[in-house]
């Protein structure tokens, strides 16, 4: 007998509620873009296929909170509203937003590969490789303009998803108003992730000074306002709540999100890479600006990590010696402290201005948070 | 005595109406940014600036379409309609996608300059610089860097710019199905200049094969469709006009657009550098496929082109030998056809169809065409 709670069913349905939009948003444009030619209707296949082989985060969130709202409101009958096909509408157009922000991250980043997979510019460029072999038996010899054209596309696709989110947010089949204020969210969020991925690129390129309050603001805007933020205000905005349930559901939601990113810096230094699958060193090797790094720098430790922070061909003798260093000099701990101050603040909101039910959806994300390993 | 034509003092008062709009636009956000650091607002100071020193060719073109299909309909009564005050905003928006377009291209290309002024990129790169000169006594060491911060501005912003041509679609003040008809055409815009984009680095990066036609399609989905269809589809929805005349507004639109950049192409390579201002050996040095090369490949000529095609260090000698080349293979009388062949296209469009009023707009805008040195 396979016991199945409702909790797990109905995200089961709305995963497949959100794929499904996804898929129909994507698929129209796909579609559309074989008019172009080939090279342009494979960026869009490409984005297809990544977009629609994500968790959904962000738009589970989402589904999740303005589901919850609308059965607080509705008390014992089934939770629907007239905006839930709306709201899944923005669901996904948040996923697109979502990828959109990670294609021109990694063209940024200059990566091509995420999750240990080809990520749309990888796909491009070993695409361009293989066709020139395949056509004119040419080897390596036009790398550079075979990755200039792979990023090209991650630039371009990017451009079009950003798009593509907007094109949502404008139709959504709303009264006025409530699209305005949408989209309002939609301006600010992109705001603060446009900020944060400008600090977090300043840093990392010496531009920005690296001390702590700095690099916390930084992850805040780079990544909580979007994955956390967004979601629940979008979803409080869509059940009608009142602008106090908004706020503390956004804040809440921006703790829980500082505290993800914090723990995402840990897991990359300290965490087990047969369990997380990412190059152990990888953070140190950049050169990464993270507040594990901003509390070393204020330790005497700092002299002997410093000759090798942000070296490239690190050994992994050496990346050892700095992960014991800085876990010696005590900032794991203090980033393990920093982590439970944002846990704590994240519990200070869920007071009774956010209702049961939808404390429970944050309580089960913020769930993940403990003995998570990648 | 001064004559001042009613012409020139609309075109004055058009002009100022944009600007107002744009600064308004533009100051908005400005200000707004202020609250995410001096860098941030760096953005969309310089921004500010590129954009208001623009010439507005689309957003001029948008609204003396619009005001002569109202002086149209409304004959001898003045030239006013309860949208026009959207149709400002749309005309200012499509400047902001214009810019978002360029900075864009710009990051692709890895340009710094344009039109001999250092662009958002170029101005991000030298204050980098200056700024690590000032607080470090720092030199080039850390040129790369900058760039990739200057090069990642540019990004950012272009992600920006495109977002807020967005919004101002998506708010528009007009019925929603009016609004749905925009934000169509902005749609398809996007994905036409995308497309172009995308031929045009295949070309340059041996991607895509150069042959005509490809050259001539990214011609007029990378411009044309952008700088003269959109204005043009913009106004004939705003101004409520029929499809008939919007459908022949727009091809014809797409003829001149096309004869405007083949005559780019044509100034770039045979014009006189003392008028246009740019490198006259620029395109060949880059490696541009114009409907030029397309041709001179097709000749007996090529293979006394071909070893100097691509060359950044091209020397004056080589390049006046390249350029003799390609006017006595029949390149030059070759794409100065292509361009009559446009202008007669363009000109078969210009019958009863579109009002008398709007005819003399593209008129005056073909007038243009003759005699351009820049």
């Amino acid at each position: 007998m396979t016991i199945t709670s409702n909790t797990v069913r109905s995200r089961t349905d709305l995963c497949t509620a959100i794929e499904n939009e996804l898929g129909g948003l994507i698929g129209k444009r796909a579609s559309a873009a074989t008019a172009y030619g080939p090279d342009f209707a494979r960026l869009w296949a490409l984005a297809g296929q990544n977009v629609l082989g994500g968790k959904f985060v962000r738009p589970l969130l989402l589904m999740e909170t303005y589901d919850a709202l609308n059965h607080t409101r509705q008390e014992n009958r089934p939770a629907e509203s007239r905006h839930r096909e709306t709201a899944i509408s923005i669901a996904a157009a948040i996923e697109l937003l979502h990828y959109a922000f990670l294609l021109h991250d990694d063209v940024i980043d200059g990566d091509l590969v995420r999750r240990g997979h080809a990520n749309l510019i990888g796909s491009l460029l070993s695409e361009a490789g293989e066709t020139a072999r395949e056509t004119t038996g040419a080897d390596s010899t036009h790398a550079g303009s075979f990755l200039h054209w792979a990023q090209t596309g991650g630039i371009l696709m990017g451009d079009m998803l950003l798009a593509a989110t907007h094109q949502s947010f404008a139709r959504a089949d709303l009264p006025h108003d409530l699209r305005l204020r949408l989209l309002d969210l939609l301006e600010h969020t992109i705001n603060e992730t446009v900020a944060g991925e400008q600090l977090d690129v300043g840093l990392g390129d010496g531009v920005i000074a690296p001390d702590l309050q700095t690099i916390l603001v930084m992850c805040g805007y780079k990544t909580a306002t979007y994955t956390f933020e967004l979601p629940l205000r979008a979803a409080a905005t869509l059940a009608g709540a009142d602008f106090a349930v908004e706020n503390a559901l956004a804040t809440a939601g921006r703790h829980l999100g500082l505290a993800f990113q914090l723990q995402d810096d840990l897991l990359s230094t300290f965490g087990d890479p047969r369990r997380h699958g990412k190059d152990p060193f990888s953070d140190l090797r950049e050169g990464k600006e993270t507040a594990i790094i901003a509390h070393a720098r204020t330790t005497v430790a700092w002299v002997d990590i410093e000759p090798f922070f942000g070296r490239p061909e690190l050994s992994v003798g050496d990346g050892e010696h700095v992960r014991r260093h800085l876990s010696d000099c005590g900032a794991e701990a203090f980033v393990q402290g920093l982590i439970e101050e944002q846990m704590q603040a994240f519990n200070n909101q869920l007071t009774s201005t956010i209702p049961a039910s939808v404390r429970n959806v944050l309580l089960d994300l913020a769930g993940q948070l403990e003995g998570r390993q990648s």
